[in-house]
């Protein structure tokens, strides 16, 4: 048996591994990495894959940095980790300065948890406590868009709209309120872009109205409803979304975790929109996909609510032992000096056009409904039926067919339902961007024609 | 101004910590940790203080412990981390393969998630999913215990029983059952050491009797309500427990996030009553302390009722961007050798029984209810009036003026309500425990006499 062959063997002995049908492997080999660098990773039997999604969407600087190799070794040296309780140390404390000094003056507060999951969960218990403490108990229900992911744990679940993940789970969640999402392939009022005026915000305008009063806030994915097929949406969405939060006294939960660190062009995403949330959550990019580690950044209005002396039990009692870990946060700061000193997301300007060149490649082909764009994330949306707009259906599988093309031709692809993206490392080049989109168009041709 | 004071400005300028009132900084001084060696961390002015909480219970080895941080810069030359859908690694392998060696034959599935709310979180949607898929959807809830704290996400809080942390969020969380927990010192049952017979689980039985058609599991800490006060208890109650589910056909979750990792003197908790759980949650020590990392294990019953053609919808959509991280996983692989070569457990021994002497030396304060030990964890509940068992009151925070007067003694104390305990990294000497239990004695003595 060959070294690969063992490695799969006792993985599949013995690990249940996530979002997998694990019976998959009975006609599909997993596949064992042994190393990355740079945009690059290679599997136990020395074959090269392009990491065109960043695995999971967390690498910006490419596999194995130098850099962040270094600080990481060096924090190690130091203190690998300490309670965040009482205590406190330097990685988190430069990582928080940097954080506020990133974001529109309004964003002073950061509060460190473990993944995108948890930043969510502390963004919910923190916006219904506020209101809470304020006087307001009642304002207890979230607001969520369809076809919306936040994470996993019940919390985030309980705000998600993909049918496929959250539905089974309903009987284990909160109850809350759920509005029209913006998808202009296929707009669910019926405009095209021309004609559009934002009418799928009146969905949440609609809902205020009537439960404003039992509601806390309202979270959204910005620009771009990610899991749930990279539906990418106009900023101007986002503008409405502050003014009826205003407007009706609720808070603005925005979830950075997939766009934020530069994905879209800009630092955070809601930049595109210029308005400043309540919360924002951030993890993945935040240590260039290294570790686990996550933040929620709010204002001094919520942190002050909970400011009190401690008998009256205003106390944001949320904390996970790892929070803030050192190792972490120190990957995290680093990750921003090279951000900032390398001038990273200057860099990627030629590489966004470049990709809105090389999206052309897929424009004629019979089976490509949409092609859209944001910043460093390209989308083709696959369509049984150009005209109709007509879907593949779940039993054909075709995401599973482009992924297995892909890896023949060394990239990793893994589309979301029938909509291939690219969402590679920052690291990447435009020769690369060109490389990629050719192993993507050929995939397709091997997978649907021409 | 000193690099200290400067520290702490930033600090509180920018950083909201967990579990913590905020204001309680006007009048105490967070303490910024710059390194750590073994049992100790210094702060910025060079004071060391023993890590008596091991870092909210994650802490094994040691800070800073050389071989684990070779394995950490080894692995970050390799890859730091790539996604775990359809890709695997040797680090997430040979880890899984371990634990499964480790736990009893019944345990052959490994999930990874990232912490100990996570690793709850997919224990109780894998329970609920699995009764689902059985064909029973309506066994969507759990029975939990009062006093039972498993983590700060949402689904994690619905099945926490502390009412400081969980009370106010009941809006957003899951109706679940509550059993009456045990807590030999003011049993419940009004029992005393010779008279029990665990007629504390009888409420488990009689909820179980009601309710079993709706329910899918229950949830325990085992051995010890840790956050809950570290109320120890007597192995016998998971006998009942494994014997109840048995009984009634619902699952037994075992939360063994604190308790795992030879915490207890055996490997893990439940080895004590010799019950084998259908689910085990495992995070904190896993990683020796370095970074977040949690297992979710299962048997084949439950990995068998997921496995099926995809297009049957029975996968298990769950997972988080750092599932299985190497850097973490190669971490968790050293610090198992390390355990196994330097035969740590049989080294605790001595140590176990050295706790033991010392925790004596607190017998007869006038204000010491309880002192109970499991394995290398020992504890002192104080009281107003020992003949009474009288509670100090909330107001008085008993447990913050042991913590400031430890500090000043070079240890880290964290009362929790007004159980003082010690739950040192395993690398502590037993000349170490008896000048640990003297700085707790002499601060005890400071805040409430003799």
């Amino acid at each position: 048996m060959s070294k690969t062959e063992e490695l799969r063997k006792r993985d599949l002995k013995n690990i249940w591994h996530p979002f997998t049908q694990m019976k998959d492997y009975e006609t599909e080999d997993i596949i064992i990495i042994e190393k990355g660098k740079g945009i690059y990773i290679w599997d136990t039997d020395g074959n090269k894959y392009i990491d065109s999604v960043s695995s999971w969407w967390v690498n910006t600087l490419g596999h194995s940095n130098d850099r962040l190799n270094k600080a990481l070794a060096a924090q190690a040296e130091k203190i690998e980790h300490v309670i965040f309780a009482g205590f406190s140390h330097e990685p988190a404390i430069e990582l928080a300065e940097k954080l506020v000094e990133l974001t529109p003056k309004e964003l002073t507060k950061v509060f460190y948890s473990d993944n995108g999951s948890t930043a969510v969960e502390v963004a919910m218990k923190m916006a219904y406590q506020y209101w809470y403490i304020k006087g307001y108990p009642e304002k207890s229900k979230f607001i969520a868009l369809k076809n919306s992911y936040h994470g996993d744990t019940l919390g985030a679940v309980s705000v998600g709209g993909v049918d496929l993940f959250h539905k089974i789970y309903k009987p284990l969640l909160a109850e809350i309120h759920q509005a029209v999402s913006p998808y202009c392939y296929r707009c669910p009022m019926g405009k095209c872009k021309e004609s559009c005026n934002i009418e799928c915000a009146n969905s949440v305008d609609e809902i205020l109205k009537e439960y404003k009063d039992e509601i806390a806030g309202i979270i959204i994915e910005p620009l771009n409803q990610a899991a749930g097929g990279m539906r990418i949406y106009p900023p101007e969405y986002m503008v409405k979304i502050r003014e009826l939060c205003d407007k009706y006294n609720v808070l603005f939960i925005d979830d950075e975790v997939a766009m934020g660190f530069g994905r879209t062009g800009k630092f955070f995403a809601f930049e595109h929109a210029n308005v400043v949330p309540d919360i924002i959550c951030i993890a993945k990019g935040i240590t260039a996909g290294y570790l686990p580690l996550a933040v929620t950044m709010t204002n001094d209005e919520i942190f002050n609510t909970f400011y009190d002396d401690y008998e009256t039990c205003k106390t944001f009692y949320h904390g996970h032992s790892f929070t803030a870990n050192p190792l972490a946060a120190s990957v995290a700061v680093e990750n921003l000096k090279i951000l900032e000193e390398e001038k990273i997301l200057e860099k990627n300007q030629p590489k966004i056009k470049k990709l809105t060149e090389c999206l052309e490649k897929f424009r004629n082909l019979s089976y490509v409904g949409d092609i859209r764009q944001l910043g460093m994330i390209g989308v083709i949306e696959l369509v049984k039926n150009k005209l109709t707009k007509e879907s593949f259906s779940f039993e054909e599988r075709i995401g599973r067919k482009i992924y297995l093309a892909g890896l023949k031709r060394g990239a990793i692809f893994r589309p979301i339902g029938d909509s291939l993206y690219f969402m590679p490392p920052y690291v990447i080049t435009e020769e690369e961007i060109d490389l990629l989109t050719d192993i993507a168009l050929a995939s397709l041709q091997e997978v649907l024609g021409n």
